[in-house]
This record gives C-alpha cells, sequence and structure tokens, in this order.
C-alpha cells in the first residue's frame, strides 16, 4: 500500500512528513525522485499534476486534492475517467478561510485603512462611523467556506446574503441562484466576497459589468470587493479602472490572474488595494494528512468517500 | 418637561437634534447657552461636565451618560449622591465595540502588518500560518461588551477566557474572576484585550508586571495587547519597554494616557503598534437618543430603570 505526492510546485518533504505522522503504515512516496514501483500506488495526492502523471498510475484508486479548490487537478486533460477525486473539507481548512473573510470585511467596514494613513500623518481623527446592521454583505458561492463566513458575519450583525448555483436555506442569510438571481444579489450588495470554485462559468465573473450592478447606495457610496477564490475570476484591468473611476471604493485580493503577482502589476502600489499572497486558507499539512488519512481508512472500511468532486460541475 | 445635554467638549447640537427627533415632545437644552429655567429640568445627559453645573439643577431625576464608560461623569466631585445614572447598553454600542475587537485580534492572527509591509516592498512571501484553534485570547472586562466580544470569537474558533470582578457562566468561555484569578488568566493569554471600565482598581493595570505574566507559549511566542477600555488603564512607558525587549509582539491601542494622542508620542510611530482614535464603540446620536428616550419613558411610566450605575464599583 504506497501513496504518492505528486507536487512539483510545493515543498513536498513537509507534505511526505505529515503524510508519514498521519499513517505511519503507509509507504509514503514523492514524484519525481520516490516514484519506485508504480503498480504499489493505491493512493495520490497532487497540486498541478503534470500531464500523464496521474494517468500512467495503473491502480490508483483514489486521488486526493489537498486544498478546497480542485481546478489545480482538473487541469490535467490527461486525467484517468474513473478514478474519485476527493476534495479537502476539514473544519481547519474552513476556519481559515472564514478568519480572512470576516477579519477583510471589518477592515473595510471600519475604515481601518483611513485610520492607518492618518497614523502615518499623526492624525487623530474623526469621521462619520456606522454599524455591520447599515452594511450589506455578499458572499458568491455558498459551499461549506461561503455558509461559515456567512453565518459568523450574520453574527456580527451585517445584512448577509449568498449567491449559488442552486439556492440556500440559511437562517438569516438571503439566498439568490443561479443566473437568474445575479443581478439582484449584485444589486443589494456593498461588499462583494468571492469564494467560487475555480469553473469556466465563473471564469473573469469579476469585470466591468459585474462591478457596475453592486450597490452604489452603501455607506460609501461604491462597492468593495473581497476575491479570495480563484485569480482567472478577475479581470484586474477593469478593478483598477472601477478604482480609477470611483466605481468601487477598494479591494482585498488574495488571488491573482499569475501568481505570484508580477512586480510591475499597479495592484501592488495601489492605495485602495490590499494584496495578500493566496494566504487566505492555507492548508496546514498536519491537519490536511489526518484528513487524507481518515478517509483512506474509510475507504478501506469500505465506507463511502466524502467530498468527492462532481467533475461535471467542476468542485 | 426639559432635557438638558451638558457636553463641553462634543458636538452639542448633533445631540440635541438627535435628541429632538427622538422625544419630539421634549424641550431639548444645550448648556451653557440654552440652560433656561432650571427648575424645568428633569433629566440631563454629561460628558466631562464641569463641576457643580449638574448638582446646580434643582429638579434632575436622571443623569445619563452617552456612551458604555461613566467615569467621564464620574469624576464630577460634585455630583449629587441622590440622582440615579443610567449608562448606554445598547445593542448597536455592543456591536461596534464587538467588531473592533474581532477586526484586532484577527488583525494580529493573521500576521495582516506583516503582510501589508510585504505589499509596501512588493515581497510576495508565504510563512507558516496557524488556526484560531491555535490562539488563547483573554478579555478583562466580562460586561455585555465583553461577553459579546467573547462569544464572537469562541464562534470563530479561538480560545476565550474572561476576567471580571465577579465570575462568569458563559458556554465556551473559560472565567477566571478577581486578583485571585488574575495570574492564571494572563498565563494563559495570547492576545489581551481590555473592555475595563475606569476605576481605581484598574487604573495602570496594563504595566510591566502584567505584560510579564502573560503567555509566551503562544504562536508568536510573545504577546499581543489591544486596550479598548480607558487610557488611564495603561501604562504607555511600559509598553513601549516592552515592544523593545520582546516581552510584546504587538498592540493595538484605542486609548491613551493623553488624548488626543500628543504628536510627540512615540506610540504613532512604532511599527509594531496601531494607534486608533478612540473609535471602538463609536456613539451614534441617533440610536443613543432613541435609547435615552426609551428609558424616560420607561421611568415616566414608573418602571425600573435599566443599567443604573453602581458608583461603589464605578460602572
Amino acid at each position: 500500500m504506497a501513496f504518492l505526492f505528486i507536487l512539483p510546485t510545493w515543498p513536498v518533504a513537509v507534505w511526505a512528513r505529515a503524510m508519514r505522522q498521519a499513517a505511519p503504515a503507509m509507504d509514503v512516496r514523492a514524484w519525481p525522485d520516490g516514484l519506485g514501483n508504480i503498480a504499489d500506488i493505491d493512493y495520490a495526492a497532487a497540486w498541478l499534476p503534470p500531464p500523464n502523471v496521474v494517468r500512467g498510475l495503473p491502480n490508483l484508486k483514489v486521488l486526493f486534492s489537498l486544498g478546497a479548490g480542485v481546478d489545480a487537478i482538473l487541469n490535467d486533460p490527461t486525467l484517468p475517467e474513473n478514478v474519485p477525486i476527493v476534495r479537502v473539507n476539514d473544519p481547519d481548512l474552513t476556519g481559515r478561510m472564514t478568519e480572512y473573510v470576516v477579519l477583510h470585511v471589518l477592515l473595510h467596514h471600519r475604515q481601518q485603512r483611513r485610520i492607518d494613513a492618518n497614523q502615518r500623518r499623526k492624525v487623530w481623527d474623526s469621521f462619520p462611523t456606522h454599524a455591520a446592521t447599515q452594511m450589506s454583505v455578499g458572499i458568491m458561492g455558498l459551499g461549506v467556506m461561503g455558509q461559515d463566513s456567512a453565518c459568523r458575519l450574520r453574527d456580527l450583525g451585517f445584512r448577509v446574503a449568498g449567491w449559488s448555483r442552486t439556492g440556500k436555506d440559511i437562517e438569516g442569510i438571503e439566498s439568490f441562484a443561479g443566473a437568474a438571481g445575479f443581478d439582484a444579489f449584485l444589486a443589494r450588495t456593498d461588499i462583494l466576497v468571492s469564494l467560487l470554485p475555480a469553473t469556466p462559468e465563473t471564469d473573469g465573473i469579476i469585470n466591468s459589468a459585474t462591478i457596475s450592478k453592486l450597490s452604489h447606495q452603501g455607506p460609501f457610496g461604491a462597492p468593495i470587493i473581497i476575491n479570495a477564490g480563484r485569480g482567472r475570476q478577475q479581470v484586474e484591468a477593469d478593478i483598477l479602472a472601477a478604482l480609477e473611476s470611483g466605481a468601487l471604493h477598494a479591494a482585498t485580493l488574495d488571488v491573482f490572474q499569475a501568481e505570484p503577482l508580477p512586480p510591475d502589476s499597479p495592484l501592488w502600489t495601489h492605495p485602495k488595494v490590499t494584496v495578500t499572497p493566496h494566504v487566505a486558507a492555507d492548508s496546514d499539512p498536519e491537519v490536511i494528512c489526518a484528513y487524507v488519512a481518515r478517509q483512506i481508512e474509510r475507504y478501506r472500511q469500505g465506507l463511502a468517500l466524502e467530498n468527492v468532486v462532481d467533475r461535471a460541475h467542476g468542485y
């Protein structure tokens, strides 16, 4: 029984160590150097696997994604069709995403960047403020993470709505569904949070047209966006143009069209933009490997795998 | 029936307008110019009243404090002994304080200041992170505000404890009480939040000795303090010395020994200090005046006043 990590862009030794700790009986290997006899390999975890590497494993039973987003795996056009893909859905990962979303919603809502700028100039300034009850937050993507963020923001007093493929029934959260509900969702939203999975349908969804449909009736007169989904969902030129024209008040971006964000991107230095280096929901190797080991144990006991990716929907 | 505002350092016109809106039948006056016949005045609201101004009102029935802290009123040594003082305890004010506490706990926990510094240098840096479940927050002062902050932080996964004069029984919140419980409370606390009322007992409580007793086992190896209580609770020289020696990792301060914070204070420019201009729980005149009007209505109907200050305890 062997487990293979295929992580060409990640520190694979850290992950192998964590997996050996989580499953001491497992023969844990790392592609490319530690591949060994490929016939032994029952389980694998990948992030951005090169074409044919996964396909070349003849006895693979389950493929794991080490993050909530599975686009880095589904991008491999040679993926075997009949191997189930399991994505991580762990309270640790969900909690980290919620921390990020709540932090950045509050950072904008409480005008902390204005206070930061005042501190740099030693200015003790008072200005009109408003309560969370006056601010409408809209979350695109109401999976496990989106629902958790929505509930915590609701508990802080924000008016929260969610937009997802299918409507969701969550206490105190307004639900909008599909293409038909998109414009109404945007029209009531002062702070837009994207936690969408990367699928062809969501590519470029944060663009000029979307921004222009957001609420301009909120406390700041222009909306705010927070993207902790995937970079290909945002059109960075449109975001910059909207910040310049005043159609957008501010933005926090954790993901980008190109990562790492290139040094010549104007996003780095824009005074209205907070850039974070794709850390919203950092995977803790120990926690994630413990999750993977639990799923393998379930599988070996003949139980159904949890959080299996629906390839038709892309998440 | 007349109502008098005594607000020498506040924009009294804004408050008078909000009070007239909340209680249209009331004769609303503002000290000093609009005092009128003092025998008419049944109710008053004060902030830093000059000596003898409140005492000189012969028919005063209730005195209101316009914030949660009542030290600005109790500082008046000439206050009449037999007039009840009512402090504001409104969900709006509580919610704003909770927003502030949650924002600044998350700001430190998520190392946002490190990310901010990286953004200024266009550095895309990855560093080890940790989950809320690994961080212990300790809240000094478990009144209505402290309890609300504690519960929201608990729901985000933080390990939360509270310290107060009397122990409190709140689900999922560890409770420490009085002088006997202080050292144990500090020893388990990575992020110390003060929401204490200003009383002689809490003067200077955030000092070198207190800081040295905080946990040094947390994710950053040194503790963090957030003071949204009152400035006289902190010894600023001790905080600066602890930041220099490494005994303290960082601080967010909303209140100061002198306010506005003087331009020559080294706190303004210290890289580990976030200075906010006493805005943690800003009083919204409309919300607060609606609260005051409700309390007056209760009093006129013969019902008991709510949130009456216990002068012996100072809050």
